[in-house]
């Protein structure tokens, strides 16, 4: 009995993970973390309105949900001006993108994305075969012009990019990006990932075309609603590429409760703004907290803070080791020249006076 | 501006869905229905734990959940008496045939179901190009030996078989599939479907072999433990093929909530006791009122009962739009000679009693 063939390329596949969860290191490690400050979580949560809608849709799990999305996908058309056949709702972004690049990308197939951006989208891509291309960033921004030129040049398919971005947490301002969407080379797409576009300085979404066939803008409610755990994403795009997904999408996929969740989230726009403030806040103390150690914050619009330690990627290394060692789950960018720094997301008071109490031992254990 | 170019693949397939969702029925009426039947959810809910784990969890949704699903899969190995390496959780038992047909097929691979066995598995296959070889019921029920033997016949890479069957209700005892399963050719793979299992009488399931790499079996905590809206499915089969998910799988696509959810539901055993008890005195019930009009009620191992309305196609698709249009939700079978029955998912008292009231008048109407 030989068991079952897969296909050559997932033969192929390394069994690879983009990101080990933080309960997986909580168990390797035999205790909790202090502190959560790695996974870009929004630790505010979600409006107590859209907790109080999961709560009450627990009690109608019996029923799938509706597999159009219906009433979320016409309350997103509202909110963002545009018909309810211009968005698609998913499971969170990293849903979207799968069933994205499984639209468009058969092996050899070319995408332009970042050395160093979101390596959960280059998993998507190497697990239905596409050939990546990466362009370096320019300082800590991805460069929408090395993007589109590597396109051009690659004929490439999909064009990643993230606005703000992960993460470096900078970002490029609306005009930048239109003047990026006017370069997409004659049949490429761009992905166009705004999963923290609701922490970024007002200005930096483009106004959205839902005409415009170059460009799919990806949203979430995990990082500014809040509401990670309940997996819930979605796509602003032309109609007939909206349309597309419905020939491979797993039509029953979402979940009842993240459906109702997210449609009271969407309503509650006075807690968003409340949100964003506190963000801002925390954003300033971790950068605050960073340069009383003698680091250096990088500009964000997001809801994380990348730190740049000073060194090399070993000694951010050692630092992330270290404070893990401290119970504060932190992560660092995968790549060089980036890797020279730590990503630290977000928390509430008592977080940040963890991280801040545990920094400045971490960085003498490291330089030690 | 031409837009994205889609693969070869995706280009040629049709926009058409498994299922249309009750929802987008109401919708196109006008009106709600008063009774949810076609669905085959389980009206009686989750275990009251489970819907207070889900309340609970709704608090901590800022967090995602564990992207290995390792406290799940810890206590589903328990209760199955394997080990966790054996067991893959994804997004519903439909999530998961996405992730297996992706694994194993490519354009052309030969695939082995029954004609008119579930068509989301199907919906799968197409949209990954394989080769769809229907092997015709015997009967109310799938054929064992006609799907091996046609599997060997086209070197099928996958065999579809559901125990308990959608959309006929039957199914075969233990010994029937351990014969199937060693009858399994060589380089196949049988998905064992099993998502109705626990309503089914005790001997359905054969023993469990997680050794075995000819068949893995398909689970859902949508049917017995009445947690459809909540998409948490699970898959028990071999070490290297339940790993081999990793390579491909939305590591981060299960909603934290619905992993709580679960977990409580698993540990709740005397609610799925009364709720087997709840499901099998409304089956009886559905097959009284059947027979009180003159029906033909199909035995069932299912929350579901196939009534044979007597006639053609022709006359139960009537018989179903008078059903809907006495605002009582229930679907049939797609495929000719399956076509001839509706298929009545269980309900409440009250459900069970709005059927019984719009049945007569269905049937004067579609014999009119």
């Amino acid at each position: 009995m030989t068991g079952p063939r897969y296909t050559q390329l997932v033969a192929s596949l390394p069994a690879t993970v983009p990101f080990v969860g933080p309960e997986t290191q909580e168990r390797d490690r035999g205790r909790p973390f202090a502190a959560r400050l790695g996974a870009n979580e929004n630790v505010f949560g979600p409006s107590p309105r859209a907790i109080e809608a999961m709560a009450k849709a627990a009690h109608d799990v019996w029923m799938y949900g509706d597999p159009e999305n219906h009433d979320l996908r016409l309350a997103l058309a509202a909110h963002h001006g545009v018909k309810a056949e211009n968005i698609v709702v998913g499971e969170g972004i990293d849903g979207l993108l799968g069933y994205l690049v499984r639209m468009l990308i058969e092996p050899g197939d070319a995408v332009v994305t970042s050395d160093g951006a979101y390596p959960t989208f280059n998993f998507h891509v190497a697990g239905f075969g596409g050939a990546i291309h990466k362009v370096p960033y320019s300082g800590c921004h991805e460069d929408p012009d090395a993007l589109t030129a590597r396109a051009a040049e690659t004929g490439a398919k999909l064009i990643y990019l993230a606005n703000p971005d992960n993460p470096m947490g900078s970002w490029h301002g609306a005009d930048t990006i239109a003047r990026m969407i006017a370069k997409v080379p004659e049949g490429s797409l761009l992905v166009l990932d705004e999963a923290y576009v609701e922490l970024a300085p007002a200005g930096t979404a483009p106004v959205l075309d839902p005409q415009d066939p170059r460009v799919i803008r990806m949203r979430t409610f995990s990082k500014g609603y809040g509401m990670a755990g309940a997996r819930v994403g979605y796509a602003i795009g032309a109609a007939p590429l909206v349309t597309a997904f419905n020939k491979i999408r797993n039509h029953f996929g979402m979940s009842r409760i993240g459906q109702a969740g997210a449609l009271a989230a969407l309503s509650d726009q006075d807690w968003l703004t409340r949100v964003q403030v506190w963000v801002s806040d925390a954003r300033a103390t971790l950068g605050a907290i960073a340069r009383a150690n003698g680091l250096a914050p990088l500009p964000s619009a997001t809801n994380f803070v990348t730190i740049d330690c000073g060194g090399d990627g070993a000694f951010a290394r050692r630092v992330l080791s270290e404070l893990i060692a401290h119970d504060i789950f932190v992560r660092m960018p995968f790549v060089a020249p980036h890797d020279r720094c730590i990503r630290v997301s977000v928390g509430r008071a008592e977080d940040l006076a963890a991280f801040d109490a545990a920094l400045p031992a971490a960085l003498d254990a490291a330089r030690a």
